[in-house]
């Protein structure tokens, strides 16, 4: 907890209170399900992003859909501010009660609700997290692949429009989400979508929905299309003489088209981060984590080319993680990177920069943010989901220095308008919350933000869900 | 033009007159690109649907994007309505003018803006065909995939939401849009999303425009994914002793995770059609079209693998189109049997039903279907693009005949509401339009259709866009 991270609070940021009717109300629906110890409020008023938290009032604990909309009606009466919780792994600031109000916690909503293996999709609670959906389908030959690093609750990633290292072969939530539950800013029940896997049956409530960050409404089920696990799974570290090669490799296998699964930058920063962390010894200088899906001969075929193309760029031979437990190890290091970067700096707060640009601009894009990075002495590490030009420079900041504050504020907004001005976006998938509101009015402009904001109006005339997030109202 | 086909006006229908004052100005702007002859209007007024047409007021020709913004500003400051048309090949009355109007022509706007071969994106004006595009990137080694048919413009492929024969692999209409500039119902110039291949920043404002049927405004630019072309392309038949076999086949290739490209089901009918039209010889029995792309080796491997499913159904040898120009007299065909069709009953008018099902629930919603075709007597026939589970079964009747044309709809509802049953939707990707309006309220049910009102009065609150479709105001 410090000041020295000032909120950027919307005008309309007055708290709401919760009045003692609708406290008691609550009690009486949800009994010790309700809380308003402050230690419960704390840790759902923070999420991961380095904010001070801003607790909600109260937190209430739902376990069903019809709960749900029982306590988004009760805070409709009363005008109060509603923020659906999952596992609070938001980085932006998402979970902060700007304007007070009630908290609602998802993760009892963990019934994966229906698998229909022979069509490839799940219905889950929003609050099942995308680790227990895939050992409850593993058994069935079936996964499900995004993959954000955090064991995130599927509602939260659908919320953020959440990818991370599967994203470049299967997309994002926004390509696999096909239909959602939602209860509505005024309580009611509505269902959007089907489980075909297209439509042209009016507006694609389910894609609004989808990336909307709790602002429209609280997504209580959520229907995911999955995969067949593949036949023949490879994964393999490359080291590079330079990030510029290690990008360079990366361009080209997405633009011949090589359907590769993962392709994870890593600098040597982190490296060394996830070295000292999870007891590895990769080389600590530019690597490429690569993984390849398909049936033994095309994942054959996809190495070979892929390791043709690193070899131009002067990558070194392929590092094969043959067994499902090397494959294992390597990725659950890549994913503490970030708890492991934290700690080579004790006390420090980290700031995940997000953006993604078009392929052929990434390498500018990396270049030039690393060269700002080293001229501003802050410490800092790389990785990225290259192969859709989306990275994440992360400073590691001290918080009680202002001057470092500002700095890696500044830092990150050259980075974002590098992004724009190279057709890109200010968030790959990381979501606006409350950090990137500026950010955003950059990069939709006035036009398309006044779009938003009426769609806010129409779906929440009084303004109670998540309220003060990604734009001001 | 007849009688028989009432159109499903709704409520709001009255007429809204363009008034001297406005038709003035347009005159003055627009001088001999603004037409009210009476042949140009029909033309504007229909698409190509069963329904008789009801032509706008006047036609507008725009060649830019700052003629449409003001075509449109004129139009609001009368409160008129505006339909924007590509090239008349809707299938649902989207095109119809029922509250009277402007319709705006963008088939002019047919630049290609901007191609990025290296990030596999293009950006082209809304007038540009499908065909104009791939003509115009092949010698870079790329293609646009989506393929309705039609050789219909990518504005309007984008409204409908579009989809067709690569749809299974590649994605629809939905997938496959970056970005819009979009003017709005105010007049105003927009642009949603960047040429980044993902994003999380802010709510979905392509999504929302893709599939809105010119309802919230008029899309002018689109940005487009593009993708490689394949290094090998093979396309084959394969023939079944019954259509259940040939839908059994689809579904195991579809859960087996075969990543082919197109996956087209003809019955017998359709077959009879096309081979009368387009002078081929095919076995009159239900037949899958299928392609596969990929590497010369992933293509022999997919080839293999359907191969073997398709042995296991009944079904013969693939009989293999190996040039390029025996592929494309095949899918030529395929797309012509429509008007090949047509051509089996003089003066019948063609209903095409577009369900779409989860793929296990196929076989069940194609089978019933077609015992309710059979007894109805009303000749029929079917193509789907069933690797989606989404098929066409077209009724060919009489459009003078009242008894017949009832039939025929109240077979259709038959068919959605057995779709619904089945999880699935009224419209795998024709659009709402005028005809499907109360399947859709089936479909969505009253709360997602208040949130898809809320959401047009926010964006279009004179309600002057496409008014009267997908949903009565």
């Amino acid at each position: 907890m410090n000041a020295a991270l000032p909120h950027p609070l919307s005008p309309e940021a007055a708290p709401r209170p919760v009045p003692p009717a609708m406290l008691a109300a609550l009690r009486q629906r949800f009994g010790a399900r309700l809380s308003t110890a402050v230690a419960v409020r704390e840790q759902h008023g923070r999420g991961e992003s380095f904010y001070a938290a801003l607790p909600p009032e109260a937190v209430v604990y739902c376990e069903s859909t019809e709960e749900v909309a029982a306590a988004v009606a009760l805070a409709g009466a009363h005008a109060v501010p509603v923020i659906p919780f999952g596992v609070g792994s938001s980085l932006e600031g998402h979970l902060l009660a700007v304007q007070g109000g009630l908290s609602l916690d998802l993760g009892r909503m963990n019934r994966v609700v229906q698998v229909h293996a022979e069509d490839l999709t799940a219905t889950v609670q929003a609050g099942v997290t995308r680790e227990q959906l895939n050992r409850e389908i593993r058994d069935l030959g079936l996964f499900f692949p995004i993959d954000p690093g955090a064991d995130a609750s599927l509602g939260g990633m659908a919320a953020t429009r959440a990818s991370g290292t599967n994203a470049v072969r299967y997309g994002t939530m926004r390509e696999n989400v096909l239909g959602l539950e939602v209860v509505t800013a005024g309580g009611e029940v509505v269902r959007t979508g089907t489980r075909a896997r297209k439509s042209s049956a009016g507006y694609d409530l389910t894609r609004l929905f989808v990336g909307s960050e709790g602002t429209l409404g609280v997504m209580t089920e959520i229907t995911l299309k999955l995969y067949p696990l593949p036949e023949a799974v490879s994964a393999a570290t490359c080291h590079f003489p330079s990030i510029a090669a290690a990008v360079q490799t990366t361009i080209a296998i997405i633009q011949m088209g090589v359907p590769i699964a993962r392709c994870e930058l890593l600098d040597a920063h982190a490296i060394r981060a996830v070295n000292r962390h999870s007891k590895l010894s990769l080389r600590e200088a530019p690597m490429l984590l690569m993984e390849f899906h398909g049936s033994p001969a095309g994942v054959r075929e996809q190495a070979q080319t892929v390791q043709a193309i690193a070899r131009e760029q002067g990558g070194e031979d392929f590092d094969w993680a043959s067994t499902p437990e090397a494959r294992s190890r390597l990725w659950t290091a890549r994913h503490q990177a970030y708890f492991a970067a934290l700690q080579t700096r004790p006390g420090c707060r980290c700031q995940a920069t997000d953006t993604c640009v078009p392929i052929s601009r990434l390498a500018q894009s990396i270049d030039e943010s690393i060269a700002e990075a080293e001229a501003s002495g802050i410490p800092y590490w790389i990785v990225g989901h290259v192969g859709d030009g989306n990275f994440h420079l992360s400073y590691l900041f001290d918080p009680d220095d202002a001057a470092e504050v500002a700095a890696v504020e500044r830092l990150n907004l050259q980075m974002v308008q590098r992004a724009l001005r190279l057709e890109g976006t200010c968030s790959g998938e990381h979501g606006i919350g409350l950090h990137k509101m500026g950010y955003l009015q950059e990069e939709a402009g006035p036009g398309a933000i006044e779009m938003m904001r009426g769609i806010k109006r129409a779906l929440d005339p009084l303004n109670i869900m998540n309220p003060g997030k990604i734009f001001a109202l």
